[in-house]
């Protein structure tokens, strides 16, 4: 009997072993890197091409520039052979799931893996946002020490940035990622940390933090820390109405998806010091970035680098694997996404 | 009766208010800018000027473009009527402490207040040497996102750094900044978090860390953590010899002084990549920094940044005013440095 065939999407970089060992139960097909979007759907729907005879995907976060969106007309394109699409990262907000949940087609994700790296890297740029410590790596790199006068003269030196001890910090979304950056944001001794979420966790889970709704934590905030994942209700959650509401020389520090902000608006922010300075490792049109973003010394950017680690790259390409294996031999992903998880056809699979 | 009179040396940011009230029970005297160390040991013995009056000093770590070190010529220099030296920051190794003692001058300084700064500023750069963050920033200024290859192709991006879960740290010098730091760092689920300092500390202070001997924490480490202050024993505590004994690829991170590492020979271990990345605040000859360390995509340097936050400058400004005036008018610094502060002189005062 033939195996169950895998279509993988995307490069693999930790994970070669555990692929082999998995070649032991499942076929692995590949595309090469040129594949366009509509040369893709057509392989799917033409039966002389083993694309049309597959069981399942495993796809990365970077193959989008392969397939495009996961979207309606990919979900219809796949062959009813096709039981999981299963995403490497937490973040799935490149698959519109409402369309593989009509085909029954499950999709996981790879939540937990990704939590501590990620709440590293928000560390990260809060910190950096707070303190100034890339603009003063740029400054010295330009040749530049300070001056010792903290920005009191404008432009002559970097700002004096701002210590987190006694300040309050507002988490927007206390999913897993937020809880991981709570944790690590404890030992801050912070005055307040504030937290809004859909709905109140249990005492363990918000583990000290104080539940405020999301009008509330807009005003009391320090520092905002934006941990949700990118849907219709967050899409442009921070924009110029939200940004009002919030304290003068408020710190952003983004880490979710970018387009949970209207940029735009952020720069504007930014550029009437409503906003002193952020963090931010996502952006609305990645890869590309408002040429103002870069140049603005109090706002630090990187490349989407949340997972961005030998560690959890390969955590979550193994787990991946398990799900797509998961799926083809015991008809069930591992991490199926919440949307899918409680529906009749899954629970009955 | 005249009040007695005081020397700033060093420019004040926040503490105006203060000072205007010390002004109420001292003069303060200040020297131009444009001071030379020459001129300024002139007028300290010269009779018919006011600098031969002061009855203390409060010094920045920058006022030293003014004085130069605070060694035996100035300590030989002072007047009499001069009780005490108050120098703004935790380290005073601008200052040889023990011509100062002999003179019966005191000696004060800042600790605590640098405490929780200065170990933000190492998490900082840990963060950013072990995930490449800083690297990811630079790329991404210079219109370069990453390709995803994480480094798998040599040049091609920035490599995948690494998570600090499971790791083992090493901190060297447990005193009130390696403590801020442990505090800081715990969160972050080390497999083992070592220290060495001259000796073991209560199991309180030590929290949870384990006390080592410093040949263990160098071959045991993947992050050693400096954090010590600069004499003569620990000049050039970090060289060739010191590299040698540590594994392939570890992590150094530097708050202290720079002159606890032999620069070059730091250079020369970055090369050969058995340190694998670094981040520096302090550098052996500031403000001078080697080219090849800032050119190092590897290598996060800042230029000497540990309190450089408004809250933080402003304490050590106001604690610098608390013990000036508390030397001149009770007669007794209130931080002194340790090796003074158990002299029978001291203690009689």
């Amino acid at each position: 009997m033939s195996k169950p065939i895998v279509l993988r999407l995307g490069k693999i970089t930790y994970a070669q072993k555990e692929w082999e060992e998995a070649k032991k139960v499942v076929e692995v097909l590949t595309v090469p890197e040129s594949t366009t979007r509509n040369e893709f759907i057509r392989r799917l729907k033409d039966p002389n091409d083993k694309l049309s005879k597959i069981s399942a995907i495993a796809r990365t976060y970077e193959s989008i520039a392969q397939t495009g969106r996961f979207d309606k007309e990919i979900a219809e394109s796949l062959p009813n052979s096709c039981v999981a699409v299963c995403h490497t990262g937490a973040g799935y907000d490149q698959i519109d799931v409402q369309y593989f949940n009509e085909r029954h087609i499950q999709v996981s994700h790879t939540p937990g893996f990704v939590d501590n790296a990620t709440a590293t890297t928000h560390v990260f740029l809060l910190l950096a946002a707070m303190r100034n410590f890339v603009w003063g790596a740029r400054n010295l790199r330009a040749g530049k020490w300070t001056d010792g006068n903290g920005g009191q003269k404008a432009g002559a030196d970097v700002d004096f940035g701002h210590d987190l001890e006694g300040k309050t910090i507002g988490i927007v979304g206390l999913g897993g990622i937020g809880r991981a950056l709570l944790k690590k944001l404890k030992p801050f001794d912070f005055s307040r940390i504030l937290y809004s979420n859909r709905r109140r966790l249990s005492a363990n889970l918000e583990n000290g933090a104080e539940f405020v709704d999301f009008e509330t934590l807009l005003k009391e905030s320090d520092i905002i820390s934006i941990s949700v994942p990118l849907n219709s209700e967050t899409r442009h959650l921070f924009n110029k109405e939200t940004f009002a509401k919030m304290k003068d020389g408020v710190v952003i520090v983004n880490t979710a998806r970018g387009p949970v902000i209207n940029e735009s608006d952020l720069i504007d922010a930014l550029k009437t010091c409503k906003v002193r300075a952020a963090g931010l490792d996502v952006f609305e049109f990645e890869p590309i970035v408002p040429q103002e973003l870069l140049d603005m010394p109090q706002v630090v950017t990187i490349p989407h680098m949340g997972t961005y680690s030998v560690e959890t790259r390969k955590s979550l390409e193994v787990h991946v694997i398990d799900n797509v294996v998961s799926a083809v031999t015991a008809n069930k992903v591992v991490s199926c996404v919440p949307e899918i998880k409680n529906e009749k056809w899954f629970l009955e699979l």
